[in-house]
């Protein structure tokens, strides 16, 4: 304790260790600027003590807070400010957070003590779990999983969307890349575009699958496919239960190489294998794919509207491709 | 049953009564084309008897077909296409969705009867349900609902993130509308800026908070606000839970005026009143907006610079608008 360097203060949570992510940002950032201290403090009347000259807080120029650290010594109200004010060194409280709540900003201005926050880094984490509560509010997604996993499976529809959804993923920072058996003509210009499976496959982080149920894509997700995801990988399933393998597919959950699996399908609807329901990482729905009101409006109107062309012109659209050429 | 018009069979759900949406678009699209029968078989063999010359589906020339109908009749398997065929009447089959596995469409070719499905009308839905699993396996989300449903809350940090959110719903098809003490100018050009918090509330479907949690914040949304929303709306929450009016927004919850409400954050973290569970549509996050590993990283990161910048340079980034003038 004989070094010279000013010293700042780690103030966060004793459980995580004060910092969770950054130490060695963090031995960097001060490397022969400042020494640091964590704060072991089990209650404020420890913490107010080791402030004093010559105690182990002693010399402190700033400190790192998060919020945590009110678990044991409180949040910086007055008390806390004054005494930090007190030590004379005390200069910059660097709060990790955007919302500055459990700081009396207005003691610390009016002591000559600096107080940051971090408006930009929480925005994308914050956004995205926004984002979530809208969707399911709106769709009732976290309704229909409670009751599916009580046993009640709420009979839906059918699948579809796959440039839709490189459309509404287009904000987030991720690549989205697919297979088809052709390359798509209307995929926007960001998608990539592989040309087998497999690759698709070892590319991926997240794999969405949109695809008809047809004799060839039944297990179209096999063993196979599955252990060439990286580990840790996610299947989301919105077309049909039968396109994945769902043994292999549980048998990758069990061991660990698949993180976890978001199903809106099943092979055997409405019956859910209850062995899906022993990992609670999965999101699991009961087929509500295109369970909204506009999207069932427009499907009947449109199934109606096929069958009046056909009446009127004897020829109706969205002819299937089987329909197309007579065999 | 003396008209000579050809005659179209609607065959889905007998509890759903067939059509659910479009029965006004049916009477419009088929008059003076055809008459509209409702299949109200109970079972398969009544089904294909009523098939025969001079019983009640005689004459059928179209059918729209829903995958709800297989609950009473099946599957459009073989013996059904032979059937239909059989009254040599039959020659379009109009599926409602996209996936069309439920029809032995080879079969059909080879009747010469034409299916089409509805490709496109699902693509919105679907992709939305897509992104939901996508997000929520990602950010545990799903797991999470069900702990703090059974009274687990994992304790998390920090609001934000208005206009990122923005991004991210701007590729559904809804409009952006926002308001704050000055218009920002940051906001993308398809944000619409109100100049008070009474327009937004009138103006809003989904109401999604992004304030810090300061005296004039607290009870943003109140009574006044709630009521002056529409009928069925949703609140959602990720900024601080004191920001809402919490006993006027149960109130309303009760009496239907809010359909539902997402929240991530509660005035009295971490408990959560218990009414609020009595909603299943509610959606209940125990505060975990910014959990995930970059972002933590990165406003550790955030904070420490903030802190190394004062020590290096005497002057840090990121002071919050308290410090910045001193009082």
């Amino acid at each position: 304790m004989s070094s010279r360097q000013p010293r700042i203060l780690i103030c966060g949570s004793i459980l995580a260790g004060n910092l969770v992510w950054a130490h060695e940002e963090a031995r960097q950032l001060f490397n022969g600027l400042a020494d640091i201290v964590v704060m072991d403090s089990p209650n404020r009347a420890d913490f107010l003590a080791g402030l004093k000259t010559g105690k182990r807080y002693d010399g402190i120029v700033g400190i790192y807070r998060h919020n945590t650290s009110a678990d044991r010594i409180g949040v910086f109200d007055e008390e806390i400010i004054d005494a930090l004010a007190e030590t004379g060194t005390v200069k910059w409280i660097a709060h990790n957070g955007a919302g500055y709540d459990q700081i009396d900003v207005l003691r610390c201005a009016k002591k000559g003590i600096s107080v940051s926050n971090t408006p930009g880094a929480v925005d994308d984490a914050t956004a995205t779990t926004a984002l979530y509560l809208i969707i399911s509010c709106l769709r009732n997604y976290a309704w229909a999983e409670q009751t599916l996993r009580q046993g009640v499976f709420k009979k839906g529809l059918n699948p579809g969307g796959l440039m839709m959804l490189a459309h509404l993923v287009h904000a987030f920072p991720m690549r989205v890349v697919y297979y088809s058996r052709n390359k798509s003509a209307n995929a926007p210009e960001w998608c990539e575009y592989v040309d087998s499976m497999e690759r698709l496959c070892r590319e991926s982080d997240v794999l969405s699958l949109h695809v008809p149920l047809r004799d060839e894509t039944v297990h179209l997700v096999g063993e196979k496919e599955i252990r060439a995801m990286k580990k840790g990988s996610i299947i989301v399933n919105t077309a049909r239960g039968k396109v994945v393998d769902e043994e292999a597919m549980i048998r990758a959950l069990a061991d660990g190489h698949l993180w976890s699996v978001g199903l809106d399908v099943y092979p055997n609807e409405p019956l859910v294998n209850p062995r899906l329901l022993e990992f609670p990482q999965n999101v699991l729905l009961p087929h509500m794919g295109t369970e909204n009101q506009d999207s069932q409006r427009c499907m009947e109107v449109r199934a109606l509207t096929n069958l009046r062309d056909f009446l009127r012109d004897g020829q109706g659209k969205d002819l299937v491709p089987e329909s197309r050429s007579k065999l």
